[in-house]
């Protein structure tokens, strides 16, 4: 497995991190990694696949594929936009189902993972609000289901704060128990860039793994750790103070060099210094001042709802063959 | 095991079931049930004992120890009065902790049954979010915790409709993972009389038990399922309507007989009808037309939040010895 | 102006009044009084006129005109039936525009009165969330508002326990700032039958009178007190514990003349009393032990959040010729 | 009156005002403006009088005199601090009340600005729930009140996004209906800094003026526009993201001069730059790509929820004689 503890970069999303990688290495291509970008009608859909562990070193993140689909103006609140994003996002989601070998009448669990009373955190509690149940059908009348239907359950298991178990060992012994055979994992995230933050929804066939997310959840939720499939969806819902001031230091070079050769006269030593050793100025002097905080936009409350229905309107018309786009949206609130 | 089917009084409550047994008996003594009742500064205080099979027959309720402390004034919001309280349950459900020999340092984990997101179906999950959570402090720096404190950790599972899974298979899941000494359920209840609801708290240590608590909890939380001890705790959060009329009909009775011989001049057939016979024909009345609901008082939304603090800060003082009635408050919100 | 003192009945339904004072006349004609019914696809509508002062005396209601859609299966979660009721009420109100003169471009303000943290009284301002406001365009963009729309502007004034101040005074404050041309208040009411609670809309061209809704508003909003035109929408929420039994009583009654010419046998002297004096005997027997509650369903988070929106969706299309049922949702959560 | 426009400084609060303009000048010394900072016990209170037009001009704040209780640990969950700084907040409030010349019986009206729906907006909304309302025994039960209340009366007005109402208008009306003797008015504020948000309360007797908040609140709450004294209480809850960076830079600025002559070299033109044209660079760097949000720390709700409680425990303690700190607690949330 590759030994990602030498990674400060403070981003959940394979997406930047690959940027970041390409830009330590003055180079777009990186050994193991493979990518792939397109639009698509607004949406930016970038596929990434770490190859091996070389790729997983390069990035810092664990083999598998990564599909990002980056809406910028999801912020907007444009109830059309966002129905077609949760269609293009139920499209991308069957895609995995179908790689990881998962059928019709498979039984599928849902953990969204995160704190109620954190609202940026809250997006996983939220989507499983909004995810049509339907497992204590199968189980209480079997053979009684309409068609169409898979069984499905959701939980939202806490964070340890609030629990003080690790919600890895509390779904560890829901799947033990109700025994689905794929585990799909949501999560809110951080991002380095803010315009990323509640525009974009990454899929990762590689589970969620420790130190990802933005709480506290050490252990992973794999297909090592559950014994099944582990989908992950994230959102990023948040970014450090400090990523906000680097990546605008950072947009100042590129600002810069379409205008002057020197920009060293512009930005001074900035300019010189390579992006982890500018970072680690930044929160040098940001930490000492309570400033190097982990923020979110003023409207949290409205974009993560948004994006919380969409993702939930998205599962449901993926995992049920009798949901679709013209009846999604009586299943969710 | 009792069978408990031919009971159809709904009620939770171990005080209410003892009492329809002995109007139905028309005698104060029931076989292989003892029971007490004292006042205490506003307060009723009842234990119960099921002593056998021959008592559980006769009342619908498992074996065990049930003690209720109902206190008519506490929708009246006294803070005054809830500080007593909090601190008279505190003292009772030591006994418990003790009897079921729980020493000082045993795990304890809380289970808040029942829907956040119904209101009178609450009070499991409010009491979890104001719990002083501790066990993940002994996991991830043990013997560097405080004395006066043990390992606590809480959930809150949810209902089957919202899950797809029953609770009692989540808890035991959650149970295998986390290995607690004992369990304490907590869960909203059904009362046979309005003036109990929001005002009376049970605590029984025979865990909770198929068919009890207001929402769909099939299969129990007890010693037999979860192999470890289970002290339940309750609520009364509802009614049936057509308990309310029951019940008001009953008290006309009480009512007429201080004043006549012949109350069946007065009430007619409805007083020589037997208790369950009378509560089926109004049912038989109520039901066609949609009025036998599950009713609640109008100002739930407080009184849930006012008792779910009670028991709350209650239990930080019965679990922790560092916690007293001094500093309780800091604790809840 | 009629006087209404000496009604105790607790209903604030116009349907409801008329039924009681046709049992209490023993006679289906009221002086002054016009009703007509008429079923509608589950729906039944019901039209009340109180065309004088003696009708006013007779059923306790302003003069004026009171229309009732019922639907007893609006607690079924059937979002295609909601749409329906949303799309007939719409229809029902755009009657009353046009009988109170309101012309495509005149100015409303919507009113929801009640409590936001009491769940049955927050019918009002839950409304209120989800109407589409406008009036703001039309004054800071005077003349460039797209066609199809009319200024309308809503507040939630709330009661007067949690301002200090009359909802009336704050909403008469607020009129002659904002000078409306027809004001709409919305308010969560009492009812006298538990079917009928959170499955019925009122809607009245007589305003808020005093004394009416469940809680604590006693001066009115009407045509009087604020110099436009108000239009009451109403849907009750909460039923006294007292008129649950009484209504359980008259319902054996009912049941028991099908089957028996001598139902005094049966309900003995309770068969006899004419329903006011029942009644305050059942108040009589509830009242001390603190059982005559004012009580609501268990699932009224639910309830009330459905009722608002299809009460917000209505409003919203009848209000603005641009919003129809096709688009209806966008405006809503 | 001062002329304002020139300022595009984004900060709500005098202190920061004042700091950006002594480095414009380069000098500490402002004419028209005097100040005092002194700490006391881990809180820091400065205090800045704005005593003419000249004063009002060069930091762009109306003439009054502002307070700020800077207390950098409250983001730390520490009860006991929390219950210090409402004492401190209490004091210092109650010197406004005597300057004000308002008396133990005089009537206060306090308006919670913002909407409660965007929680690091929703302060003054929370605050308002958590007010200790009178008024209405007042009136209702003129002479009978105990001794040590005066009449309050708590409005949250709402935002003119979702009433179509300028809150202004809205409070006006009330003001005129209800004849308090002063206003209270409570608003989040956008700060420059964010080690200040959540931690920072100001109190200023200039009222709310035009453009002030983090809404949209374009005409003020002053003596002029409601012919009573009003006093502000504002705390930043948000900071653009755009200051962040400015901030950030400076603290560089600041950082390295304490090392090098030459931060020229270190900061190249960033150095050189003035303060204003500095934020317009990051700002046009920042703004195309979506980045220049407001933004608020990930655990706003809880931050917001504990400053919102200490408002409300001062205001309760300095606005009834009878509320102390030993009792205050009973009449918050």
């Amino acid at each position: 497995m590759a030994d990602l503890s030498a990674y400060t970069v403070r981003t959940d999303l394979a997406l930047e991190a690959r940027e970041l990688a390409s830009e330590a290495r003055k180079s777009p291509e990186i050994p193991g990694v493979v990518s792939d970008i397109w639009e698509d009608g607004g949406m930016r859909i970038t596929q990434i696949q770490v190859l091996n562990d070389e790729g997983a070193q390069a990035i810092g993140k664990m083999p598998g594929q990564y599909m990002t689909i980056e809406v910028p103006d999801l912020r907007k609140k444009d109830t059309q936009l966002q129905d077609r994003v949760a269609t293009k996002f139920a499209q991308v989601f069957e895609q995995y189902l179908q790689k990881a070998g998962i059928g019709k009448d498979s039984k599928v669990l849902i953990v969204g993972l995160g704190n109620w009373n954190v609202t940026p955190d809250a997006l996983g509690p939220l989507v499983v609000e909004n995810i049509l149940v339907t497992r204590h059908y199968f189980e209480l009348m079997p053979g009684q289901v309409s068609p169409g239907y898979r069984p499905v359950s959701a939980v939202a298991p806490g964070v340890l704060g609030t629990t003080g178990i690790e919600s890895s060992e509390i779904v560890e012994g829901i799947v033990e128990k109700s025994r689905p055979d794929l585990v799909i994992a949501v999560d809110a995230l951080a991002s380095r860039a803010l315009e990323r933050v509640n525009t974009t929804i990454q899929i990762a066939d590689t589970g969620i793994n420790p130190g990802s997310g933005i709480g506290n959840k050490r252990r992973g939720l794999t297909l090592e750790t559950l014994g099944v499939p582990v989908i992950a969806i994230g959102v990023p819902t948040v970014v450090y103070a400090s990523t906000i001031v680097n990546s605008c230091i950072d947009m100042m070079q590129h600002h810069f060099r379409t205008q002057t050769s020197n920009t060293h006269e512009i930005l001074g030593m900035l300019d010189d210094l390579p992006e982890q050793e500018r970072l680690s100025l930044v929160r040098e002097v940001l930490n000492p001042l309570g400033h190097d905080l982990l923020v979110t936009p003023k409207e949290i409350d409205e974009f993560i709802e948004d994006i919380a229905n969409i993702i939930a309107s998205g599962l449901n018309a993926a995992l049920h063959e009798a949901v679709d786009s013209a009846n999604v949206a009586a299943y969710t609130h």
